[in-house]
């Protein structure tokens, strides 16, 4: 899958997202992800729930991943930080 | 499958979660779920990520299931909100 079809989840508002899955999925793709990490992964839940019950109701969740990554420490000799993260899988 | 193995996340830090996690095994519980609603959904993907990788290895993520509830106007005459939920299920 082409990782062009990812939706990355940051501190815009929720109606940004979902504009932006309704106009790839109108465009053509059949399946995108959406992305999103820490704080925002409570948005990128809400932007697919939006997406879902209110504009594209034959979206369906394919799949949903949770992980960690590790992120590079702040200041030199710090430690480094994890961060949760989450990608759903949307398929029309 | 047993509704008291349910962890319902709120506003205490992760610590408290991940333990009543760790209890829940302990005592024996082969599934159990940790449930979320709004803002809470990323603090139980970090409550889960930490259970995982830092205390019990061999437990799976079996499952993972995003939804919407209704909640009642706060208000009289007040229109309901929708609040997105997480439920997320661990197997060991």
């Amino acid at each position: 899958m082409s990782e062009s079809n990812a939706v990355l989840i940051g501190r815009k508002p929720v109606m940004n997202y979902v504009l932006a899955c309704i106009t790839l999925f109108h465009g053509g793709a059949k399946e995108i992800n959406v992305k999103a990490r820490g704080r925002a992964i409570s948005l990128a839940v809400d932007v697919v729930e939006v997406v879902r019950r209110r504009f594209l109701p034959d979206v369906k969740v394919k799949k949903i991943g949770i992980g960690t990554e590790q992120l590079a420490p702040r200041e030199e000799g710090g430690s480094p930080t994890n961060v949760s993260t989450i990608e759903i899988t949307l398929a029309q």
